[in-house]
């Protein structure tokens, strides 16, 4: 990663961001405060003007203050926008990319800009105009009868997750460890996953409302066709099928997505197990292929190393450390010992009619029994836990263990389909700075997730994993690690590079282990299912071939090159 | 339908067709065999030329033999091909490509040409050149630990089929009713779907070899990165997804196909019932469509009326009707109890581990206990009912029963991956030529396949039944209907319209009864999966908001507009 302009810890940034605000008066006065010319495109302030007549001029931001809190990221390198637009509905997103279009001035368009460890709100290059969608936050339709919903980008999986048990509806929603404010929309277009049977979301999506480049709407499968019936319950439509055109890529803006939502199950049982000895994973991950393949297990299931579990409970051990990094071994022994976490700890859950889910108990149970020991756990089974633990804690024994208790109720809530925050934690692992008691912002800190896609097989975890250990050891970071099975055959493997953002020397080192990371897996075929900022380039550079097609569909659909130039372009 | 040229009875066809043949001298003896000059491309002789020098010329085929093949299909008007190539392998169609667009000569790509109903082997118009890629038929990998394979247009049902049971691998193919002579690729890239938990055909693909317009090689997903690992696991790869583009498209030729195959279950526990009560339609819906958002069944189930499935059995009764059409309420109560099916006869499957399936076949019995007793059958028990049925049968009792439960085996081997060609009888329904005893080519019958997709709801099926069955009544046709929950959302379908292709007004009527039909459920919202030759025009009279970014991509991918110019343009 070329390292021109680091991402300014938070300190250095925005020096007299208060002397201007977003209220400021007239054009000349934005234009006094956008960033360098050398990154503002020359048709900017006649877009600006534009915009500010389009979309009303509150809803188009230019204050330090602003661009500043836009331009944050967790990565070592961000980029800075030219202003921040806010449109309030599809109408808007059209005015915004005809003019644009008409200005040939770079937009970048985000759901809520939570994209953490991939570039958060940042686009690729300095200079382009951030489209903040935030505001169109509907939720334009819930079916109960036939399971679906469809939401604007803004919507959040907080938002809708609540919204569905407020109005007590038999549905869930799947969602991500991104936390209750990140966009359903905005995960689902960058093909995140979750941890029920819907885990892969954009599998689970029926028809997109797509904004063009140049300003034409368009909605993908049946939903082309006026009074379509069928339009949120199969996907295909009739004729191409184009929805995949608008993930991961620079061609459109979406600006409603049905998706399916998952029937409540009669029973939602989890299952937990750890293992001590670091080499059972391979045997984990052929066990956990066949009940999948078999359909036994149906939903994603995580598996996270000892470091990953603990860094979501508590930051770096500065101290017994002595300051050392990476973590020396003898206290991630301590560590481990002290959280009794395992090597490699093991999360899913079997959903269902409980006679089936009876029967797939018995299964996984028997499945893993060479390597473990399952734990299995509903909600009424938790419940009942904690309430005795509480009690026995309160009468001074057992705190510890109530302590575990309630640790795994947040995993054991996004299992059904309540997001929480406390999956964000780890992203200050290596920050200095003691985390606040109201949790973690991870704009705050200093992250950046590589996250190759493997076969479900021993050998791919024998080749990757002791790769990316000794990768991130010579470093000076220590292996964050968890694995999803994402569907039945391939693992996503998600490393976090935690880093401390207020350390330059780490900044860099970050920086370099990453290229270091992404080069050696990509060169043995293992390619990462997403990326960031720094990405787009190297997966160039490994000269796909489809590049060519892409480049040609990007010049007809986008010929101004408006729309997020350079992200996903390979 | 405009009718200006029926696709000729066989009896009419090929007016002296043995007086050429394939093997004729040189180019110019072709160009005398070719159609009519209006059919006939200007470049055509200068791109048979080219071709025959490419591949060889055996394998450029102009005889009036050979064209009127391919220029056989089920619909009332077909196309008339201008010649026929064989390509062998993927960079021979990178040059048969190459050469169409050197020359600007329309190609139409087929796999095995099996498109039943929906225009078989024809290109939309009269003049291109159909390349008929079944000299393609290598299954290129079959990965037994990860549960995939790789294979070439030219692969059938029935040979992919063969070959995992040959080789004694643990994997099942999902196959449709469309024959073991059917291509894989070419029904998945139609978006078929057949009878297991893969029965989604292009939702268990992960991806493309693709030969472009211009003729630049391209793979999908990670397979477009040199030594992926994980091309054959995880769909997506990273970028934009661009293998639904290629999906009910003229955008390209794809060349080789990855996809899922089901881990062989310890259990397929196949279930089945017949209602007589034809309102009982709605309820049994309902109650399929919460057992599958609930994951209780995961097959796709079919139900066909009573006369889907006596067409399958036998013709038309001309004799009981007296010849006269559609087929007397009478008549069709007497073929009913004398096939003893009900109104709608369901059947689905179990798959999975044994314990799994018990627990599943009580909530199916009971789901549907207010509605008709569920009969479950496995490969053990449907041996043994037919071994003791034949003993009773040669024993002179019982033979209706033995003859029952031979007709169950065919539809129950198709449960289980094993393709039949029991259920392309149906085609023949209306023909007043008996059925020879070797079974039924569609390609010789009068077929057209209506398939609107409904949501999975009792106000959908009354809304389009009642619609289909008048329609069809009015044009003299009778319902033959089947209804598939494609996922379990949605139902898709499939009424026949099945005429006899040598009586011209019939074959007036079946169009007919296609225009009204397509119209009448279209313009209430019930858009078909599939499209065939006729349909095309439809759909694009619809003006789906899609059509203007379709028209870019085409022009942008196949400037010369080259490959099966007005297939899925709309």
């Amino acid at each position: 990663m070329a390292l021109s302009r680091f991402n300014p810890p938070a300190a250095e940034r925005s020096p007299g961001a208060a002397a201007s605000s977003d209220t400021v008066a007239d054009i000349e006065t934005w234009v006094d405060v956008l960033g360098a010319p050398a990154t503002s495109p020359p048709g900017l302030v006649g877009a600006l003007v534009a915009w500010s007549q389009a979309l009303g001029r509150e809803h188009v931001l230019t204050s330090l203050n602003t661009i500043d809190r836009f331009s944050r990221c967790t990565l070592p390198c961000g980029t800075r926008a030219a202003a921040v637009l806010r449109p309030a509905n599809t109408a808007d997103v059209q005015q915004v990319v005809r003019i644009a279009t008409q200005y040939g001035v770079p937009i970048h368009p985000i759901s809520r800009g939570k994209n953490w460890g991939y570039g958060d709100a940042c686009a690729m290059t300095d200079g382009q105009t951030i489209v903040d969608l935030s505001r169109m936050n509907a939720i334009r339709e819930v079916n109960s009868e036939l399971a679906y919903a469809v939401v604007e980008p803004g919507v959040t999986q907080g938002e809708l997750s609540s919204f569905l048990r407020e109005q007590e509806l038999p549905l869930w929603l799947d969602v991500t460890g991104a936390g209750p404010d990140a966009s359903i929309v905005g995960n689902t277009l960058e093909r995140g996953f979750g941890h029920t049977p819907y885990g892969d979301h954009f599998a689970h999506t029926c028809g997109l409302e797509v904004v063009l480049p140049e300003g034409d709407l368009m909605n993908t499968g049946f939903g082309a066709f006026a009074s379509a019936k069928a339009g949120r319950v199969f996907p295909w439509g009739v004729g191409p099928w184009l929805d995949g055109l608008f993930t991961q890529s620079n061609l459109g803006v979406v600006t409603a997505l049905g998706l399916s939502l998952l029937r409540a199950p009669e029973q939602c049982l989890a299952f937990a197990f750890s293992v001590k000895d670091e080499s059972c994973l391979g045997e984990i991950v052929e066990r956990l292929r066949e009940l999948r393949l078999h359909d036994v297990v149906r939903s994603s299931v995580h598996i996270a190393n000892d470091l990953r579990v603990i860094s979501g409970q508590r930051q770096y051990p500065w101290d017994m450390a002595a300051g050392a990094t990476p973590l020396p071994d003898s206290v991630r022994s301590a560590l481990r010992q002290e959280a009794s976490v395992g090597a490699w700890n093991v999360m899913g859950a079997l959903y269902g009619p409980k006679p089936l889910v009876a029967a797939a108990r018995q299964l996984v149970r028997r499945a893993f029994a060479p390597v473990a020991r399952v734990l299995f756990f509903d909600e009424r089974r938790l419940k009942l836990a904690q309430t005795i633990l509480n009690w026995l804690s309160r009468a001074g024994v057992a705190r510890q263990l109530a302590a575990k208790a309630a640790a795994v109720r947040s995993p054991f809530e996004m299992l059904r389909g309540i997001p929480s925050a406390s999956h964000l934690r780890g992203a200050a692992w290596r920050s200095r700075t003691p985390a606040s008691a109201e949790g973690t912002n991870p704009g705050d800190c200093g992250l950046i997730w590589v996250s190759p896609v493997l076969p479900a097989t021993r050998a791919a975890c024998d080749e990757v994993l002791p790769l990316v250990t000794r990768i991130l050891t010579e470093h000076q970071f220590e292996p964050l690690l968890t694995l999803t099975t994402v569907n039945a055959r391939a693992l996503c493997c998600v490393v976090s590079i935690c880093y401390d953002r207020d350390d330059e020397a780490e900044r860099h080192r970050a920086a370099a282990c990453y290229d270091e990371l992404f080069t050696a897996l990509a060169t043995r075929g293992y390619l990462p299912y997403r990326g960031g900022l720094q990405t787009m380039s190297k997966l160039a550079d490994l000269q796909p071939d489809s590049a060519a097609t892409m480049a040609r569909i990007k010049a007809a659909l986008d010929p101004q090159r408006i729309l997020s130039p350079g992200r996903y372009e390979f």
